[in-house]
Parts: C-alpha cells; sequence; structure tokens
C-alpha cells in the first residue's frame, strides 16, 4: 500500500519561490508543496535578525516536494543548492517518508 | 522518553477540512494539526494551474495527525483515501516520528 | 553530502512562541522555521473545542529546530516540556532528518 519515498524541504525567502519551484520541476518533481513560514538563525534566513516574526506573506517560504527516488532527490536539493543557495539564504533537508499511490510522484 | 509513533500527512483542498477531521478522529484519532497550504502539480492538488499561490484562507490545508499505532495510521489513510480522495484531489503520506507523554496519543 | 540531524517539532499557542524560541536557543539550536497552525484534540491544544480553527495570527504555532546530536534534541524537548508544558498545553516530537551544510546546525 505505502511506498518509501524522499521529501526534500526548502525554506527560504518568499521572492525565491517560483525560482525553488521551478527548479525542481525542471529536476523531475510532480508536484509541490507550500506554507508561508519566518524563522530566525545561524542555520536560517536572517541571522542578524533580533526577532523572528511568522510571515503573513511577506516573509518565508517552506517548499516541499516528495520524490521515489533518492538519486533525484539528491539531485534537486543539489540544483538549488548551487543555483540559489550560493547566493541567498535557505536551508535545505531531506525527510524519509511513505506514499501512496507512487505513480503520481 | 520518546515513544515511536507515526504521522499521517494530508494536503487537499480547504473546503474538505472539516470532512478530512471528522474522518482522522472516527479512525481514533486523538487530535491533529492544520496549517494553511498552495501547491502544484500532479500528485498534489491543481494538475492543470499554470501557477502556484501560497494560501491565505482560501487555498489548500496540511493536516497532520499523530497515532501510536501503524495499523490506526493506515485505517485513517485508507478511509481519506476512499471517501475523499476517490473523488478530490489530495495526497495522504507518512513520516515516522518520536512522541513524548505516549498517553495523549 | 548529507548528514543525519534531529529535528524537534513544537505546537503550541502562538503567545507562547518567544518563550519556546527562546528556549530552544538556548539549549543550543541555531535557529527555527516557525508556521502559523490550528489544531485540536486531546493530544492538542484545545481538547475542549468543538471545531478547530486555521490559526490567522490569533491561534497556534509550530515551531521546528533542526539540530545535529540526539542529546541536544531531548535536551531541547526536556527543557520545553518542564519550563512550558508543564503549565500549558502543547506537543513535542522528534522526527529524523539529512540536512546539508552540517556546520550551520
Amino acid at each position: 500500500m505505502f511506498h518509501k519515498a524522499i521529501k526534500v524541504i526548502v525554506v527560504t525567502e518568499k521572492f525565491l519561490q517560483d525560482r525553488v519551484c521551478s527548479l525542481m520541476e525542471s529536476c523531475g518533481g510532480k508536484g509541490y508543496t507550500l506554507v508561508s513560514a519566518g524563522g530566525k538563525g545561524l542555520h536560517h534566513l536572517h541571522a542578524t535578525d533580533d526577532k523572528a516574526s511568522v510571515a503573513e506573506g511577506l516573509g518565508n517560504i517552506k517548499i516541499e516536494v516528495i520524490v521515489r527516488e533518492r538519486s533525484k532527490a539528491e539531485t534537486i536539493a543539489a540544483t538549488i543548492m548551487k543555483d540559489v543557495f550560493s547566493e541567498y539564504p535557505g536551508i535545505i533537508y531531506l525527510e524519509h517518508v511513505e506514499i501512496w499511490r507512487e505513480e503520481r510522484f
């Protein structure tokens, strides 16, 4: 029923949303989920901020894509790291998930 | 201190929120977390959309429930798949988590 | 390329955001992500609510911090459990993730 898959999670500034989503799709991701987010810290976006704010349309964005193959997840991550995070702040991490209807991912 | 558990994650259209949450509860889920979301893609909601939008009260919803038993997680997923996603778009997936105060889940 | 790490997830009432984030940082967390959330249920915030609402600035908050060492994750969880959730409602759970650029976490 369920099949192992990998979720790639990106947290970055909202103005980079379209760029990150396009890279996910060009690397073979078949869809993504977007959630407005705030954040703070060294491994995050605004290391020099005194105070984090929960983004309300203007802040950060959490973008998630699930793919079946780990190799595809790593390609997505490497591409975003090179094309976006060499210039802009953000984090990328992976989570192991189990999906239903694997043909959709 | 921590105990293994399963998180069931549903991403679907916001108008289905009450229906999905009711099914989670009727299958034994003791609580859930709701987050407004947007999305795009084949494994997602609006496969024909040109552009995804971050939902602001009108879009998609991410609903998460944590349960202790995998069998309960699978029942929740199977019920929502049958009762909701045979008719409406959405995805369901599982994540392995570790919980504290297991009697609450 | 990727390194194993632990994500600590807290879901609680929004007015506790600063307190939880400060504890995460004082326990060694180098950053966190914030997402507005709603919720319902015994393992959640408002066990007596008839209906959950998606928080829009006034409700609940989901706070995530990723750390490299499990011992640090457990310290963060234990500290929040003792200092916050002995008095206020909320949940804490862990997820296993894989991070890039581990020196940032």
